[in-house]
């Protein structure tokens, strides 16, 4: 079948033109972008692709998560989809390709595939997740359309409940609606992202192609240390039950715990709150936030068990109580090895070679696994840097992740 | 000289009522009150105070710090006065006794020396001074008039330099005008200061009054551990610099240097604020506030050098920078000898029994002992708990103390 597709390449001017635009939008410094989920700089950019959609004679659609798709119905009526997906938010003061560049592929591929008149048995698609980063809630845009989003979620943000509640307004959506998101599997044959790295790997190993194996599953906490506030000038170092010392104990351990027993996992705490947070009063609660990685299911669950374990004995040793918050967690996920061997047969197509890897950076791919199979391609990021304007990942890598992926599309929709 | 006196007590049923008009004032709960510095209740209780002042024929008089005060002219003309003070503004959520005891002593010692019609040496003042607690400033009042302020403490305050102008506009004072606050020490004779303990020493020994030998010296900082922010799902642990290591580290090595080396002493981390502060952000910058506390000039000098040592240490160990941020301190302060001879025979004259003891708790006649020899008179605290609602002093404590502190003012008037 490939004779449809033989020597079918992205147009690498107009794929740069769009992403030098998009870089425009929220840009922040020389190099960086600042558009969390639904800021106006976020609207901004949803905007502009929104156009670009539409210019290019394709089907645009947005759904009850604010998730805005292109559709080129190149396949039978009524045939299910293959997707393709990232998103366009970013951190605050984060980098231009995080994300981005996996929605700009998806488009300039529907694009490609679109002039060169193929015709599929799948319909393609492609998606920008609402709130992947998770200034908001976390992956707002895609556990709607996965089925994966409980209200609970949207009570009990893990951004500030105000700020969610000011971005679902202007962009003129509301609660009810994001669970109206949620796509029928059945409409869906796959589903492929590109995305930047956001490690060392690709470029530790000269390497311009990884195919994930694994998407870690990750869990949020909030723990809480419970003391007793006192007079920090009358009440004697010995007799107080000072919540720091709780908070920084498990702090510590944690770090142990990580390099002594889960040496390939990961765990953070990203934030702390002291209350009453006075220089002359002794802490009676410390909140943490925690996060743990592993890619896995079952050292997740070891994980899980030896971190909430470790909170408790800190919490003890200092005679202090222990409220664990549970807040969210998305479980390990593993890529459909038939779309491995599509992104592997792709890459060597195009003369490049590849690495499996496996990440413990979440992704959009991770909610959609629970729909259809799914399939990560990354590119390199220099310095395995992400999350900050020095983010950079070379432009012959982006060409070259476009034009792998758009060949894995057209295997896979005489492969799924 | 003390026939002039002889028998003479305060009016305990006035006494009585003006504490529990002014328990009203920004009330909290069952007993509890709410009067930050320069919230609409604790300008409500100065206001309160003004009037009562006038009232009693007294001379009232606000400075360009916003303390306010009361003067009987009992004295020969342009004689020198005796000063009792405290302050009316509380902790959030605290307690009616801490400082606003000591105004209303100061105020029912002024009305019955004036009743009595007794003449003194020197003219008697009482002061309520502005923001003791530290909700914007921390001493903001007694350091203007003892000579302690730098405009950099208004420029970068301990609490939020938003509620500091807010509050300064709305007692309609200005920064410039702070400073002229400053009092001429050859306008004073002596200052005096009756509060409640802050803790347990007196109610273990059973003991109505305590006579303060020394005040604790109190330093600020804010110390920042400086690392590099990374992606917490990307950045191996072994390869993160985590600035929240060092902080837990720190935090865990004062206590222990507390214990070990300086058990007399305390100190406190009571708030931390990390940056940028997010679930999946390793912390590039945590910065805890720190104070510390020592009753002698050479305690407090060794506890400052090993307590900024161990910061050192602790940023070291997890290869993190430190910046250490001076806020402001409080020299240790040593009472007179003459004022505490004048406390202790004044109490056996009364037939109460005394303990000296040193506070490590900040006080007014701490910066006020930079014009004049001071002394400070303690009644007992319930349980030692203060700076809360649950704070406590039973009435009769209270007005033997009152009558403690008439008697003391009579002897120091013949005697300074």
């Amino acid at each position: 079948m490939q004779a449809q597709w033989k020597d079918l390449r992205i147009n690498a001017g107009r794929f740069l033109d769009d992403f030098e635009t998009l870089s425009t939008i929220g840009k922040s410094g020389d190099t960086g972008v600042n558009r969390p989920a639904l800021s106006q700089a976020h609207l901004e950019a949803r905007a502009w692709l929104r156009e670009k959609i539409i210019q290019a004679g394709l089907e645009f659609h947005q759904d009850g998560a604010g998730n805005h798709s292109a559709k080129l119905n190149c396949g039978p009526e009524g045939a299910p989809s293959l997707l393709m997906g990232s998103h366009l938010d970013s951190v605050p003061d984060g980098g231009r390709f995080d994300g981005a560049l996996g929605v700009l592929i998806g488009l300039e591929v529907l694009r490609t595939v679109q002039e060169a008149g193929i015709h599929m048995p799948y319909n393609l698609e492609v998606y920008d997740f609402t709130d992947e980063e998770g200034s908001l809630v976390s992956f707002l845009g895609s556990f709607a359309f996965a089925g994966l989003l409980s209200p609970g979620d949207l009570e009990n943000p893990r951004g500030d409940p105000q700020a969610l509640a000011t971005g679902l307004a202007r962009a003129g959506l509301n609660p009810k609606g994001i669970f109206t998101a949620q796509r029928d599997p059945r409409t869906l044959a796959g589903y492929l992202e590109l995305h930047v790295e956001q490690g060392p790997e690709l470029e530790k190993n000269r390497l311009p192609i990884g195919i994930v194996t694994q998407i870690a599953g990750i869990a949020f906490y909030r723990l809480s240390f419970l003391g007793r506030a006192d007079h920090a000038g009358s009440i004697a170092t010995v007799n107080r039950r000072d919540a720091a010392l709780g908070a920084s104990d498990f702090i510590l351990a944690l770090r142990n715990l990580l390099l002594e027993q889960f040496p390939e996992c990961f765990a953070n705490v990203g934030d702390a709150q002291f209350i009453p947070g006075a220089f002359n009063v002794v802490p009676k609660n410390v909140t943490l936030a925690l996060e743990f990685r592993a890619a896995t299911l079952e050292r997740f669950e070891q994980l899980k068990t030896a971190v909430l374990q470790l909170a408790k004995h800190s919490a003890e040793r200092y005679q202090l109580g222990l409220e664990v918050e549970f807040i969210g967690k998305r479980d390990p996920v593993t890529t459909d090895t038939r779309v491995r061997s599509a992104i592997q047969d792709a890459a060597e197509q195009l003369g490049l070679h590849t690495m499996s890897l496996s990440t413990h950076v979440g992704h959009d791919a991770q909610a959609v696994a629970n729909l259809c199979p799914i399939g990560m391609i990354f590119v390199p990021s220099v310095g395995g840097i992400s999350h900050s304007p020095k983010e950079m990942t070379n432009w012959d890598d982006c060409v070259n992740g476009a034009n792998v992926m758009l060949e894995t599309v057209c295997r896979l929709a005489f492969l799924l």
